[in-house]
């Protein structure tokens, strides 16, 4: 059986998804289609818009065969160390391939890059931090030292001012660093622009723009054209269930607590707080009602607006930089859902996988596992529903 | 001019406490009366119903010259530790009596318990830590002790198992191991019975049977008649502000928040938190919807109903056992209100204060100031209240 990785939040899963799942599966002729996805905290640093289990549920109806946990540490963490939480359980899961959108579907430039970067790593280095020394965001001074190392070549390299293919760089360089099984490959993203709004009369929009039009209308009505049928009746069942999709702005009031109730020193403990931004944060929560001001207020060059969210989220959650740099390689495979075919993988195959299989969370002193069941707490509670502990509860959802 | 120092929580200020400083005054001849006033957290480890602004306000209307705060360590400690921040304030402040309520108006049976508890200190001391261990609470263990050491002699002593003559018997105990100038005198309280619900016919009730009525009524009306006006309008006029008052229930989602968010080690760091209880605060809280389904999981023989909420109080506020351990004597007067009679006396005396007088909190870095300046701001944060930082913008209020 080929097996296909995808490396995904589906935050909410949408027609340019089932694109990418549809090429994925001929391009590879995989048997099965196996996807790593993020659970209630999402790399920009933010939580899901809907929980990990209806997106678990809107994956396997529209292809995916099996859904298994990025664990929070690095489903919230920068680009490189996202890419080594999927990659590697990918790897561990005995995927062959690893596919990822990107704007121009060609892998070469990726490999080209890779390769340039692995040379001159060190002066790369270096230059990415005389450069945040001057003041540029993280990603600034990346792709500007970056550009200053491309030759005069015939070779193309990759833009790395797009996020999707900084983590498709980091696809590659993960896959290559820990000498994978794994060969990835690349689908042309169509009616690309992560943050692009929906567009009348096309069937593809963002995930962003999708959940943009349901906040301003308080309706879901509307993007219905974008999404396959399950998804939006996901999505439906949610908002009649809950009145409310989670959000920063509606978890907020909590947000807000937690930051003053706890000091600057406190602040500065959690993982990604640096350099006095912590007063700030606490000035900020203390003058603004909603989050949008507040973010307003704490953005500035140096940090972009996704990292001080990572630092939200970790603030949150209770999630140190002793955690953070505690944590390693992933030592756990957290089943959230599967199909028939899926499970006839897991059959077949799972005696050759490299790490354990966990299909509903019992008691472990797993740190890494214990934060993504904390994780599911907090926003569970924040989003008004009062049961706690689902991860040792539901079992993984079978289609 | 004759000073009599009252140390009070006044949750709210109503004909029991306007009986007492009228006659506190009496007895005493006093030109002024000054109050030493819990904040927003009070010694059963709860919110005040209304803020400390609106409860000095009370006070300063039914017969109080000055109302000076009493540091939150000190108003949410066990009784030793709460006499001893009041006392010690009053001495600063050049009282020359306290005077507080008891059950029986005398003084004597205070100054005998004070006398033989002094002289058998160490076996009272060996004999409480031994009832502790055999499950009893400390209320409960010392109460025992007590009973075992009292002679037969023609002295009546304290009956300690009343909370009010326990304050006093600390009061006295303060007053004479720090060789206060301060004498202290005790008024029989009427209408005893702190809690008791409110009676027919009377026009004296406890506090705790006020706020009773309020939230179970929705509606102040029929508190009327236990209320001094201002009492009674100040009410009104939060409730027309606000509708609702302070209380565990209503703060229930942010203390809840603030559990769950937390580890068990972290909870066990907060003041007063003891022997494993963390584990059973943290399973109440993921099982119960509201505060009292909570309380009930929580309690047991060992602790007391106002011990736990006292854990939750320090909780709720950051507080831990390191700041409770370095906590010392008082070293400020924080002024929260004065009459023209009260700046009289303000303006003769304060050459002669021991403490240096605070009227508005500016940059400090007094950690005992810094936690009362938190502790307001949560207790806004959680009534649902945007200002920030009032203790830097409220003025000492005139009357």
């Amino acid at each position: 059986m080929i097996a296909t990785g995808v490396i995904v939040e589906y935050n909410p899963f949408h027609n340019g998804h089932l694109y990418h799942i549809k090429q994925s599966r001929e391009h590879t002729d995989a048997d099965v289609i196996i996807a790593v996805m993020s659970g209630h905290f999402l790399q920009r640093g933010e939580p899901a818009f809907v929980d990990k289990w209806a997106r678990t549920k809107m994956a396997l109806a529209s292809g995916v065969d099996l859904v298994i946990e990025l664990p929070y540490v690095y489903a919230t963490a920068q680009a490189s160390d996202f890419a080594k939480g999927g990659v590697m359980l990918l790897e561990a899961l005995q995927c062959d391939y690893l596919s990822f959108g990107s704007e121009q579907g060609d892998i070469a430039p990726f490999l080209h890059t890779h390769s340039l970067l692995e040379n001159k790593n060190s002066a790369f280095q270096e230059n990415i931090q005389k450069l945040v020394k001057t003041g540029l965001s993280y990603p600034q001074a990346l792709n500007t030292a970056y550009q200053k190392l491309i030759p005069n070549s015939e070779h193309t390299y990759a833009d790395l001012t797009k996020p999707n293919n900084i983590l498709g760089y980091h696809y590659v360089e993960t896959a290559q660093k820990y000498q994978t099984h794994i060969k990835p490959i690349t689908i042309q993203r169509v009616q690309a622009g992560y943050h692009d709004a929906i567009q009348d009369g096309t069937t593809i929009a963002s995930a962003t723009g999708i959940r943009q039009t349901i906040q301003e209308q308080h309706s879901i009505q509307s993007i219905k054209p974008y999404l396959p049928n399950t998804s939006y009746n996901t999505l439906k069942d949610w908002y009649e269930e809950y009145q409310h999709f989670a959000s920063w702005e509606l978890f907020w009031p909590y947000l807000r607590f937690s930051i003053l109730r706890l000091t600057p020193e406190q602040i500065a403990s959690y993982a990604e707080v640096t350099e006095g931004i912590e007063f700030l944060i606490i000035q900020a929560a203390k003058e603004c009602q909603d989050f949008n001001n507040f973010m307003q207020k704490v953005k500035s060059k140096r940090y972009t607006w996704t990292r001080i969210q990572r630092m939200l989220t970790h603030i949150f959650t209770n999630f140190t930089w002793q955690q953070l740099k505690s944590a390693n390689l992933p030592s756990y495979i957290r089943l959230l859902g599967m199909t028939q075919n899926g499970q006839r993988y897991l059959s077949e195959r799972k005696k050759f996988f490299t790490l354990p299989i966990i299909s509903r969370a019992a008691s472990s002193t797993d740190s890494m596992l214990l934060q993504d069941i904390h994780a599911t707490d907090l926003y569970m509670l924040s989003l008004g529903k009062n049961k706690m502990g689902l991860d040792y509860n539901i079992p993984p959802i079978r289609l």
